[in-house]
């Protein structure tokens, strides 16, 4: 068995090695002429300081949880949640230098030919990806084989628990500051500066003479790239971390408990491995589709992954063994197997239900770009109803998901779909990460004068990038929905155990079990858990309203005192811009995040004082499932209607219903305007409220035992 | 006690005397000028066309419902739902005709002064309102009546307690239909008829050059008079008869059974009274504060209803009398009459809350306005944010109200504060339904081009009419969340019962009821009941969307076909806009409305095939929860931000940022545009929408029992 457990760390050296080789061969690509190179100094630059001080400001939150986690609970606790902390980010932080390097180097590689371009771009998205999967399996695997090889402690025992769990709220404290702050950032930038640039100066986008356009291209890094390899990290962390919980208590004290902790480690490792395969099956066909490229690389690491998952569930678990949770409900390796298969079906179906709903070819964004020729007001309207519908099916395959892997393995059966489902995420995040290097790319294409070619291939580029961001999203979310489900749940097994071992843990003593939804506490819970995502997500949008009314503020200063930025005489100041929205996005970020780390504590402590701790836990317990519930909604509503309005702007300036500069297009650039803060900053960020809430609730149960 | 019956009905029985008498007070006022009465009748023309359209069509599906429900159930029990349908019917549409009515004569009051507009406007809302209040009772006492008294059921009894369930379905069923198709109405003329008029001709509101004119003003009286009036009576009535189930479950066997089945009913009579008394409070004071006369007479219903509500307690149940529900749970009259009084807070605290989040004088509009300056896309961004925050305080008020009446007296304390919440309805729809009137009036003003100073006088009547319109939803939707609990609470008793008297009704037997969330057809139905209401608001948005689309298109063909209509030598068609509305409105709520009484069904059937009986119990169950806890934060976000954005841009108009016709204020417009069908059409349909799923799972229950 220690066998597997070094394999399992094997796979996850291999992407540490695949990473420092793509960086090499990313690195010596040609890098542009001098003026590209200025402009992608500056963007180094501006991103880099916004990350430095975005980690500082998280650090000092850090070192005071790290406190009090080792003293609530102990050392080897909270180094745990010290590993899930650092790894995130430095996944973020490797991934976003390459990000700010590739970027050029995707510019003057698409002055050769698409496929040149694509390569470049494609690789940079991939060192984030498999950094994200590759570390997050190396935190958890080698801290577990520490605690339960070198420390020797039981692989069950709650030690390793509360130090896994600690660690997956290192990486969702990271995730929650990232996510939001990146989010404030990049839309700031993009709002601030479309608002005064193309509205009131009507110079385009990415236009030189806007001094906030260099803010525009850091934002793309530190939002799309840092942001989402933060969320990714920590929903991996979070369910493989459940997963083991869950693993610990329906297993306790059988010969299988070692097997079955490792099993979802096993999954992660790989998939690690196909996604490596699977990078080197995006190349650009005959037909020079770019998203078939892509499609090409994601459906071969599927169709990998689900082959390799028969011989890993065999060599584990045995296919035909029967296993019996201490929950009484009894299932196959097979059966887990199959509970693995659905985790990838409902990624793939959650793919396509994502670009019917945000593609340019489909009905919900041509509704949107049709309802532009009536106005503003009409364009928003749509675009509102578009978001809400796009709720629907995904709701629905997760819950024909649910009802599946329940029948097949019980709430087990769950957990391993979803640990399956994230253990795509190397391959998920490289398609997403490669956003920002194009996007960036035809940003430095505009602003260095290249040749209307260049600037077209990087477009095309940019075109798929959006569409994968969009994916990415519905996928991240669907993802942490599920797998907030499985923390849940880890959430009440937890406590049952608590209150079975009452001898051993008084604290739990006379504590009586009531989740039904006729206790009022539940509906109490439910009620406030569901509030969390409303309130959360006003204050993002809010949060970005003002930061991109400052920036406004700053543009307009700026070409009121240097009137030759307009005649190209004179230098916008950059700097400022950047070192503007980096204060306001550290500022911003702080209390929306504090709300979910809070919430669950709070809600427990008044309880706990109004009607005694029975009821605080079925509160808080019922406040974590409506976090998910409203949450999932509000989180897809946003994404999805995010993307299906700026490709509505898209699809109009294709040349439909007038094209630019039409009245159509001028309503459609509202819509997408409002789908920035939508789609970029309150929706996803929605993603690791969601967890952090519930891993909060986790910690809370250690610390109450302890 | 069957004094108490005939006291309660004698109370009902007020409310249609003071109706009539209030009917020939507003018919004996002066109807104006010739031109005057000319547009007022097409607007009653066009009101009533559009109700008789909107009636006819429900009552064919109700019919069909009717012969299905006296086919599964019985006769009894289908006269019952038959009561329910054409009561509320009933209210709105006498409500509808006085209304269509008073407008004129508040016009021609309001150019003689304040007081008499007010005058006449507040007594028309007063007719609606008290008819709403008092049909409900009636209807419901009434047969009640006829049930136990004359037909000799006893008072607990399954025919009376289907009976009466089915009574609510009936208003239910109006309730959904005439909320969705009178916002559809009303809103597609509103939308299309800005879109075409102000922003593309160029004409001012009301302008009678503009043919949706006469549409719009239709659209206020189908939508804000009988639209909310059908809403506040099936929540009245759906309160009333769950809070009758919990008693007849609660007390059954008991002496005190037919008291605590009374008790309900003496609440709201007792509020019938002291609303009819509170009307004559409202009176313009030195101040001129038109919103401080109607408080006043709030108020005074208000503090009288608390104050009444204790003889009755008394004399119903005595104060100290100790009650213990079959559930164990004991609480004494005092006890639940402090639940109503709990009730009361609640009212006014959400009335309280609306209004700072939707009036003028307050952040959250003041910051929408201030966001209309930096453009379209900035207005709307802020104005979602604001509508998210919205909800939080209500959602704390909510939770606190059910955590205070909870630890006073269980469910039945719930029950008895929503009942008593409900009670004011008579009071509260009075206030809502002078908006329509008010609205109409200034309409009336403007087209028969009657001197500034009557504009000036109906203009600050409709101002606080929007107000009164907002703050009426935010207590319709509290009051329906509550109210939806109560029916929860309803469903899951009846279904304890029936599982215990297994051996009297086959199908339940064997049935295990786990309403836990740790059991995941809990969180499937929980996802499952979430995903309704944005389904639904996003098929009422896009509703709204193609009537204002198609009203776009019909005026433009006027003003091509009729070049005179714009020198104002022709006159416009308004008859073919109101035609065309009804038909679109009439056609486009049929399959909303239908979502949420077919998908209890299809949910139960669905999950009963896949995993047995248990399991579709529990997840219908959860579905009616995950309704209201999504359906809550949809609606109260929806109608707080519309209004907000609506009073947003007449901050604006008031002169501040620029005032009318700036570039702030034009993005203030569109606001207003994405804010009409959020707080008209999609937001308030949510509500009926909540409790039609909860009793259609109650009858369910019912059919399943037979």
């Amino acid at each position: 068995m220690s066998m597997a457990i070094w394999a399992i760390i094997a796979c996850g050296a291999l992407s540490i090695v695949y990473g420092v080789w793509a960086i090499q061969s990313v690195m010596a690509a040609d890098a542009g002429n001098q003026r590209m190179q200025e402009i992608a100094g500056a963007i180094q630059e501006g991103a880099q300081a916004y990350l430095s001080r975005q980690y500082t400001t998280i650090g000092i939150v850090g070192i005071v949880i790290f406190v009090i986690v080792a003293w609530l609970l102990s050392i080897t606790v909270a180094i745990g949640f010290a590993i899930g902390a650092i790894l995130s980010a430095a996944a973020g932080f490797i991934g976003m230098l390459v990000s700010v390097r590739a970027n050029v180097r995707t510019t003057q590689a698409s002055s050769l030919s698409l496929s040149a371009g694509l390569a470049i771009a494609f690789r940079a998205g991939a060192v984030t990806g498999l950094l994200v999967a590759g570390l997050a399996l190396l935190g958890v695997a080698v801290y577990y084989l520490v605690l339960t090889g070198m420390m020797g402690y039981a692989p069950g025992d709650r030690t390793v628990v509360d130090a896994l769990v600690a660690l997956g709220f290192g990486a969702s404290l990271i995730s929650i500051f990232a996510r939001l702050g990146g989010g404030i950032f990049t839309k700031g930038a993009d709002v601030g500066g479309d608002l005064v640039g193309k509205v009131e100066a009507g110079i385009p986008e990415d236009d030189p003479r806007n001094p906030a356009t260099i803010a525009d291209n850091v934002g793309d890094n530190v939002g799309d790239c840092a942001g989402m390899a933060a969320d990714l990290f920590e929903t991996y962390v979070v369910t493989v971390v459940a997963t083991m919980v869950l693993g610990a208590i329906f297993f306790a004290g059988q010969d299988v408990l070692q097997s079955a902790l490792l099993y979802p480690l096993a999954i992660g490792a790989v998939c690690v491995a196909t996604s490596i395969i699977g990078t080197f099956f995006v190349r650009l066909g005959a037909n020079q589709s770019i998203m078939g490229a892509l499609y090409k690389g994601f459906i071969a690491t599927g169709v990998l992954s689900a082959i390799a998952l028969y011989p890993v569930t065999a060599m584990l678990l045995g296919t035909d063994t029967v296993l019996t949770a201490s929950n009484g409900v009894s299932f196959t390796g097979l059966d887990l197997f199959l509970c693995g298969l659905i985790g990838l079906v409902v990624t793939a179906l959650i793919i396509v239900v994502t670009e019917y709903y945000t593609g340019t070819g489909y009905r919900p964004v041509k509704s949107i770009a049709s309802a532009s020729v009536t106005g503003h007001g009409t364009n928003v309207i749509q675009g509102l109803a578009v978001s809400m519908e796009a709720t629907a099916v995904p709701a629905i395959i997760i819950i024909a998901g649910i009802i599946i892997t329940y029948s097949l393995a019980g709430l087990f059966g769950i957990a391993i779909a979803v640990t399956t489902m994230l253990a795509l995420a190397g391959m998920v995040v490289a398609l997403d990460a490669f956003g920002p290097v194009t996007d960036n790319a035809g940003g430095i294409a505009e602003m260095s004068d290249l040749p209307a070619d260049v600037r077209k291939t990087t477009d095309a580029l940019d075109a798929v990038g959006n569409t994968t961001k969009a994916v990415t999203k519905g996928y991240a979310i669907g993802s942490a929905g599920l797998g907030a489900l499985v923390l849940f749940a880890a959430y009440t097994e937890d406590l049952k155990y608590f209150i079975a071992n009452a001898a051993q843990y008084p604290y739990f003593n006379g504590v009586n079990l009531d989740f039904s939804l006729s206790n009022p506490y539940v509906v109490v819970g439910l009620f406030f858990g569901g509030l969390l995502p409303y309130l959360f997500g006003s204050m993002g949008m809010m949060a970005v309203g003002r930061a991109g009314g400052a920036i406004v503020e700053e543009v307009r200063r700026q070409f009121r005192d240097k009137p030759g930025i307009m005649q190209g005489t004179e230098r916008p100041d950059y700097g400022a811009a950047v070192d503007l929205l980096t204060k306001a996005a550290i500022k911003e970020m702080v209390i929306p995040s504090l709300l979910p780390v809070l919430s669950p504590i709070v809600m427990f402590v008044v309880i706990n004082a109004i009607a005694g701790k029975s009821a605080a836990f079925s509160a808080v317990g019922a406040m974590l499932l409506g976090v998910i519930v409203t949450g999932l909604f509000v989180a897809i509503s946003m994404t999805a209607g995010g993307g299906a309005w700026d490709n509505a702007k898209k699809y109009i300036e294709d040349g439909h219903y007038g094209g630019k500069g039409s009245e159509a297009h001028k309503a459609a650039v509202t819509g997408d305007t409002v789908g920035d803060p939508y789609k970029d900053t309150a929706g996803p960020a929605v993603n690791p409220m969601i967890k952090i809430t519930n891993i909060v609730a986790l910690l809370l149960l250690a610390v109450l035992a302890h």
